[in-house]
């Protein structure tokens, strides 16, 4: 057990950084101890905002002298309290926030060099200013931070074509639990020199060190893009769609997005302003996107020949009904992703809702959703399934919404059986029940208890070997 | 130190597999302790060939209790000494070649679940004989097998567009020093559930655990695909082409292969029925290749683009020469291979080679190789550089053939002089002393000298974590 931190000893934290950027008032920190969903409130009594790589060696140093437990914080936008501090007030609060300098675009060996606190929608405005995409798209994109997308390794829309964050980092910088900094920000695509280091701390959520800075892949920017909007009868006409669209298009298959009817009916019903994009409501939309990196004729050309032999392929009694319409102007496209993108927001106009971050082979996704209906259906049996999510890379937001009018506290108190019967499905096809959010606080003792132990037992070995002391991020992932 | 160990011992690990797969005599065992060239001999008394996993299991406990190091070993094609026994006949090979299956191949996820015995050829033929690709391709491919691939994490030509090893592997099956299995074997795409142990094994080595089976990704077959032969003037020149190239073709481009005139002037001399692609010779020669998803004619449409605007592009002073020529037919598409491939052999007719696989960012290309080539000059004035490879990946075998008529074993002597002199130029560009061969014995030292100390601390961290009492191919890597 730590001790609480004397008044001393965060005199000597706040020296570092100087006293405009060590917050210790209450107002001040207010920001730093409240996550978006209000699930995972926590306690400081300090808040530290380095400017330099230098500083926050200089941080983990004394902590590590003093034991000092460190809760290093991006932009805030995670789900699942891995950036909260615990409600003791012993651990210190480490904001990456103002180390937000693109430290160097190589338009060669298609890299860019970000700092920790770099706004990952900045750095995708950097990479389209010099012709470049940076895939990683994300709902919070206009305040998460890179940092924090490379520590929960965040996943998002791009992941399909381009890759998780996992993917798209070259190398990293990473000051350890004691200060010392490893300098890794290598462009390299080939390099077999030794133990993976970088990716045990992409995904490590802060446990294993402070990551200070990346280098990260840089791709054409596509010339031509198009969606379209797909209503089908099924997730099994899902799969065949996506099946097909993956054969026929490859890499420039850059989205593949499944959304049931009711998500669809939430969003019409809660977001002003938007249109239901098909003359009927069908049980199961799809929102399919193709890149080029021709034109985009060449996009619109490609899609529509998906389209047009999936429709020939329909032609018969398996497939009862399809409909779809292609986005006829860029205003159309993004008000097609806008759609998709308000549904986590939509579902907030329905009263409590319980959300699972799952992901299972692609294959396996419609008996996953069959499965895990009836699974609901047992816990609570008019609760409503809010099923939308990445079907190309098998990651559902399976959401369920409380009972219309149904009290909301009843409901929720439901939430660890309808995880655990849910999640229970998951496991039974060789799935994962946090696909891109992360572990944080919220599932690290349903991990704990149901992974393989040796893997559990492997991962504390690990922490363990690169945090002896336990102050980085402690209670955290494992 | 272990001590050596005794018959009884010996007859212990014998009977786990039965006598047929436990090789004592010496000519059995011979293939297993001489490597391909020649140069990391070692001694074992004995060679075992598990056909399971739980063999490898308790092989694995009986060395844990007995604390008998052990030597995984694959298609033993491996050009650092990984795969190899020291010297001591302390050390038992264990052979993972009877772990053969192909355990599933899943259309709709796009996987594959193969042991690590199966041979990368025979991977790519069963993924081929069901219409998909799988990427990985190395001159060794005959004989090489995947847990190999995965252990030493190898690159090749499909790299540019596909990955290497790692990028491929969305799985593991791996027996850890205990003898306890990791089951990780997931057709994830996504995957947030704790620390990042499969990239661990990957690239390992062997000297964490034992890679038994691995899930691997599959992608549609390509179409189309067309190869031109460039010649060019310079290595600005090539990272110029390039740079158009990944421009227009992003993904579409799976190939992009550097190579000097001396180079093919040697496969030319010395591959019976090589034929020169160009009619002159040119300084600088580029492989370069597109595949298609759609047909043979949009992947040739698409690199006749390409070389049409770069030819338009050197219309001026500053690019004096071009010379171009498309493969009119697969034949002659794999004739261009056939001379790319030939490269490493080819050399052998030239005497001693002195060679490096190293990588840069690949707009460093060009310096390296001018850098790189003062370098040599200063170890060996008259030695003469043969310098090829992965220039998409900024890799490349940057080998060094003896003076003409000159004295082999005196050449050979510059070993030391000559690597350390190349790889001061690869470190001062941020580059890596192995790119896709591994580190194995052969660059322990040097790694261990020249990598950050603090990298190096938590490599050892890891090991000690892993495997304590040291059992796992030790010697190796770090």
């Amino acid at each position: 057990m730590t001790a609480m931190p004397e008044d001393a000893l965060l005199d000597r934290f706040a020296a570092i950084v100087g006293p405009a950027h060590a917050l210790r008032s209450e107002i001040d920190i207010a920001p730093y101890v409240t996550e978006p969903r209000g699930r995972y409130g926590g306690s400081t009594r300090l808040v530290l905002r380095p400017g330099s790589v230098a500083e926050v060696s200089a941080i983990m140093k004394l902590a590590s002298e003093t034991r000092t437990p460190i809760v290093p914080q991006g932009g805030n936008t995670g789900l699942v309290g891995g950036q909260m501090p615990d409600g003791s007030g012993r651990e210190v609060v480490l904001s990456l926030s103002r180390l937000n300098r693109i430290r160097e675009i190589d338009l060669q060996s298609n890299t860019v060099t970000a700092e920790a606190g770099v706004i990952l929608h900045a750095l995708r405005e950097a990479a389209d200013g010099v012709e470049r995409l940076f895939p990683l798209s994300l709902a919070s994109q206009g305040s998460c931070e890179i940092g924090g997308n490379l520590s929960s390794n965040a996943g998002g829309v791009g992941a399909l074509a381009y890759g998780v964050a996992r993917d798209l980092c070259l190398g990293l910088e990473v000051v350890l639990p004691t200060g010392e900094v490893l300098d890794d920000l290598r462009k390299l695509k080939k390099d077999n020199t030794g133990y993976d280091l970088k990716d045990l701390f992409v995904g490590a959520e802060g446990t294993l060190g402070v990551i200070t800075a990346a280098v990260l892949k840089l791709f054409p920017k596509p010339k031509g893009r198009t969606v379209a909007w797909l209503g089908i009868m099924s997730p099994e006409e899902a799969l065949s769609l996506f099946t097909l669209a993956t054969e026929k298009a490859g890499p420039a298959l850059t989205a593949f997005e499944l959304m049931s009817e009711r998500t669809l009916s939430f969003v019409l019903k809660h977001v002003p302003g938007s249109v239901a994009p098909l003359k009927e409501s069908c049980p199961w939309n799809v929102l399919m996107e193709i890149s080029s990196g021709r034109s985009e004729e060449d996009a619109l050309a490609l899609l529509d020949d998906i389209v047009q032999e999936y429709m020939v392929g329909t032609d018969n009694d398996d497939v009862p009904y399809f409909e779809g319409v292609m986005a006829s102007s860029l205003a159309q496209s993004d008000a097609f992703w806008h759609l998709r993108e308000s549904m986590s927001e939509a579902q907030k106009g329905e009263g409590g809702s319980i959300k699972h971050d799952i992901s299972v082979p692609v294959a396996s996704i419609p008996r996953f959703i069959r499965e895990a209906g009836e699974a609901v259906a047992s816990v609570a049996p008019d609760a409503r399934v809010v099923c939308f999510g990445h079907m190309g890379d098998g990651n559902l937001h399976y959401n369920v919404s409380q009972p219309a009018g149904g009290d909301t506290a009843a409901f929720l108190a439901l939430y660890p059986a309808m995880n655990h019967a849910v999640h229970e499905v998951v496991r039974s096809l060789g799935g994962s029940i946090s696909a891109e959010h992360g572990i944080g606080r919220m599932k690290r003792d349903e991990l704990i208890a149901t992974a393989p132990p040796v893997a559990i037992d492997l991962m504390r070995r690990v922490k363990r070997a690169f945090d002896p002391a336990n102050i980085m991020n402690p209670g955290k992932v494992i």
